[in-house]
């Protein structure tokens, strides 16, 4: 398969392009590095990555971003940034990639544990993950010749501790190299409207 | 208690108001009708609404309206027309009112059955209604002086299927009176942080 990687250059989109390189060509795409650049935020940006890059048979996302603050301290700015990256950024992924995916190809988007397990300073992340799973099972029913998509939910992974682990203690963080696995079950399996928990 | 319903006019709101208003002081607020006018897309008017109605021990919100479209034909103008009344407008609620309600007031949101059940034509609904559900779920660990918050997620209401049928074949349609107990649930009840489902 020729898989399409945003995001190929952070912690887990390594691991998901050393899970997934071993069987498929991967074209990473990334903001500042990678095959490929591209600005999630920007729907022009989206469509001349795919313009580069042809046909594909998986277009699978590690990117995108979200402010963290306490909620009292969230203004309508802050809201949209993580709107416009996160979620919307990666549904200019599908909108823009639906017709270079070849038929039964599949979109498999990026989460994560805050949808249902909140953390303080997490209310943007929760909202822009739970309105993107919700998009995944939404867009399943609709998009044409087979395409699928789904989600990967992973927890805080055991390699961004370091940095995340004041916002996360007690909670048992995930290996990367299992979100990535979750990645290949969605590109290789066959179901559609998923949200792939790796907690 | 005295209790700010949003959406007062709509077929849910007023159902809402016989629900709570045997027991309850009820100030209407809507965009064309009402105690008080608003328009949740604008910040300043759910402001100038707070300041009107002055003290309160709920915020009950049965407004919202999000665009239907084929999957396809979705722009990101027609997203963020969703985003920016029922989510964005929902948040405005939650930011503007919890300085004015009292400890241990609460606020009760509208969110529906896409999230988790997707219809043709519904992407954009299930996408701001998981927004909607995740947000509750973070912000009930962060709001202040015992303030709670839950979401009312009805299926579609008996009363709306004249104009929803056509959208909803097969699905049990729930009288709007199940969906207004469910906010007396929230409001009258101590939980925070629920998604309370009418289906």
């Amino acid at each position: 398969m020729k898989i399409l990687l945003v995001g190929a250059g952070g912690t887990l989109g390594q691991a998901v392009a050393t899970e997934l390189g071993v069987r498929h060509d991967i074209v990473r795409a990334g903001r500042s590095l990678g095959d490929v650049r591209v600005d999630l935020r920007d729907a022009a940006s989206v469509e001349a990555m795919f313009r580069d890059v042809g046909d594909l048979d998986a277009v699978v996302c590690a990117a995108g971003k979200v402010p963290f603050a306490p909620l009292a301290d969230f203004t309508e700015a802050k809201y949209l940034e993580g709107l416009q990256d996160k979620l919307m950024g990666q549904l200019r992924l599908v909108h823009a990639g639906t017709s270079r995916l070849r038929d039964g190809g599949s979109f498999t988007l990026i989460t994560g544990i805050l949808t249902e397990q909140p953390i303080v300073a997490g209310a943007c992340a929760s909202m822009v993950n739970g309105a993107v799973e919700a998009f995944v099972r939404a867009a399943a029913i609709e998009l044409p010749r087979g395409i699928r998509i789904n989600a990967v939910s992973p927890n805080v992974l055991v390699e961004s501790m370091e940095s995340y682990g004041p916002f996360f203690r007690g909670v048992e963080a995930v290996p990367v190299a299992r979100a990535a696995l979750a990645f290949s079950r969605s590109v290789e399996g066959r179901q559609t409207g998923q949200v792939y928990k790796v907690w």
